[in-house]
């Protein structure tokens, strides 16, 4: 191999790893627009982190369909209330696994509310978030979300598994 | 275009994503020193984090103006009761978007706090927090920093609202 | 200097950049993997997340040493209690300092538990943590965490305390 072939192989390695680290950080500051758009109340910029199609259920109430839903959800008088009173939804950093052009995820979501008369806030919900994202020609988008509260019951702490079932691969 | 130039291309492209990973990366981990520095008790690298004139308004009781302003909060009575007490200023990871030497941010603040009597901790706030950082010779720091309680308060809650008026474009 | 040794030492450097940031990420996505393993009771996977040797202090209840120790409190009564009756480990993205194979970080780690009778969840636990990770063929792995509430105890809030002397340096 020639010395420019050489190093145009180098160069092509390192194409692929800067991919794979714009992969993590774009997903990384995808999940952090959630909780900014959905906590001022718009309801156009928290649909947008979707596909068109993309779905969220928030467990047990909202079992949303495609943008509009995600829309009517975040206009809604029972959002709109919430955010009136007072309320954070804080998102933590996801563990993400970037497989091609789609990647899962999970991580956690609080939901904080102020009490005016406790001059305090409490914790509604400490929930499991899964994820999927998908990457399109505008960015990585939200293709599937659940959130479901961490209330003991089983099938919402399964969500949190890893999906490896090689413990020795954690952590990669 | 030579076969040299060619690749002289791709490698300054990439480059500039590289470039662009790291203001990323950076300005994430100049937000995650705020909470320990604050925590344990330093002013000196509390202020640090801060541009040499940075501002902190901690609405409705602080606006700090430079590095000074900054250190006598930490080291007052009122914040070393605090930690004494028991206290932890819980940051999250905010959205950053960044514009050549200049960024702008939004995320969250936790202020969560010791109660011995009743064996627990109580969230006293849940903040929306604004940022402008600056790329200085040093690194990025803080130009400024706005934390306001989501109390209902509709420029609280206003803060978090998304930058780009065009949704189609969230996620970039 | 001929052009293509230029471009080589530019690629070199470039190479360099693109490592410190996938230390970054890596570890972030490490730590990001805790909480779902804990609180879906996967033993195995959370001790692989440390070393085989690793070590976790979570003060004041427990000295783990080594993976089975690991396992045996996730798996153990006291852990399961806590995720039968829900449970939330909610970690902040740690400030992490890489030095060549070793790393250390400062950050936070909240136990939100679920109270059925009152309809809400409340926060157990704010704890500062320490950590040390150190790079295996395998990836990188946490060598030592300590974990110690913040409930005014001075040498726990001090755990937070920045290792740079030089508050002129903080932000890097």
């Amino acid at each position: 191999m020639s010395d420019i072939e050489e190093l145009r192989a180098t160069v092509e390695r390192l194409a692929g790893q800067v991919r794979a680290l714009e992969d993590q950080v774009e997903i990384m500051q995808l999940v952090a627009q959630y909780g900014p758009s959905v906590d001022s109340g718009r309801g156009e910029a928290t649909a947008a982190l979707w596909t068109e199609d993309g779905s969220f259920d928030a467990v047990p109430v909202w079992e949303m369909r495609g943008r509009d839903d995600i829309i009517s959800m975040v206009h809604g008088p029972g959002h709109q209330r919430l955010i009136n009173n007072g309320c954070g939804h804080v998102l933590t950093v996801p563990h993400i696994v970037v497989d091609g052009d789609q990647a899962t995820g999970r991580s956690y979501a609080l939901n904080i509310r102020w009490d005016p008369e406790a001059d305090r806030f409490w914790v509604a919900r400490v929930s499991a978030n899964t994820w999927t994202w998908v990457r399109t020609p505008a960015g990585w988008r939200i293709a599937d979300r659940v959130n479901a509260p961490l209330d003991g019951t089983p099938e919402h702490r399964e969500m949190l598994a890893p999906s490896d079932p090689d413990p020795e691969r954690a952590g990669n």
